[in-house]
């Protein structure tokens, strides 16, 4: 299974595509789409739609994992991620790949059996589940990878229930 | 000049279309589209996007107009609205349509001349600029209206500047 995980943003959106079979992880490609400030926000969500539709077209993932997102603030910060979010949403919907969607909780327990890890510990655990050299560059492309990871376990714990 | 104004939602997002000459207004076509309760996310976002596309599509906006959005709180609505924008957002930029973006204090005073105004008296003043025989239903619809009346105005007082 090939899994898709996206760090939601707007100025960056991380992105990870990792192989899983049962517990086996193999890193496929990471990275980010960035998008230039000072640049209208509508232009800005079209070049993330494109970016997510371009990884969608390469790597046909069997399934996308997202974060979900929760605003403590008013911050106009928030306002354009949760816009940026839709737009990625819409982009895999419309490439016709499923959704899950997990909590910070969520990927935090499954990469690193803590739901209260720091980021440190997260990128230090995605760098060595998947194997990498170094750690994974920006910050956005380790939790997008985190996503991923933590889907593949949640897949293949749904796997063992039924075998 | 052709405006479409949009009251930015989730599960509705209001929509009205005008025309309008220096300070004239004709309203052209008005309603909402409502995306079905306990359908997921990307479903209902693709919908949005669908009906804004067909929006443009049919009328051919000069400009359209939307509401700045700030969040005040930590609801679940309040990401899924936000969301809904950035599908606006990305639909109208895709279709080539400029995009301007106003605060609820610029539209109300545009519309009802006061800042501060009552939804019942937006809606009224809403009605009575179109020449409407009743007042827009849902409320998202007479918000989307009020945009484009404030887009209206905003223009056509540049026209003047410029006289």
């Amino acid at each position: 299974m090939i899994i898709l995980g996206i760090d939601p943003g707007y100025a960056i959106v991380g992105f990870g595509v990792i192989g899983c079979e049962g517990t086996a992880l193999t890193p496929i490609e990471y990275g980010a789409i960035t998008t230039p400030a000072n640049t209208k926000t509508e232009l800005r969500l079209c070049e993330i739609y494109d970016g997510i539709c371009e990884l969608c077209d390469k790597f046909h993932p069997d399934a996308v994992a997202i974060e979900e997102l929760f605003f403590n603030s008013n911050a106009k910060t928030a306002v354009n991620v949760c816009q940026a979010r839709g737009v990625i949403l819409l982009a895999v919907s419309r490439q016709g790949v499923p959704v899950f969607e997990y909590t910070p909780l969520q990927i935090k327990q499954a990469v690193t059996g803590y739901g209260r890890a720091e980021k440190h510990q997260i990128i230090a655990m995605v760098t060595t589940l998947l194997g990498l050299k170094s750690a994974p560059k920006p910050d956005d492309t380790a939790d997008a990878l985190a996503a991923a990871i933590c889907h593949g376990y949640s897949s293949s714990s749904i796997l063992f229930k039924f075998r």
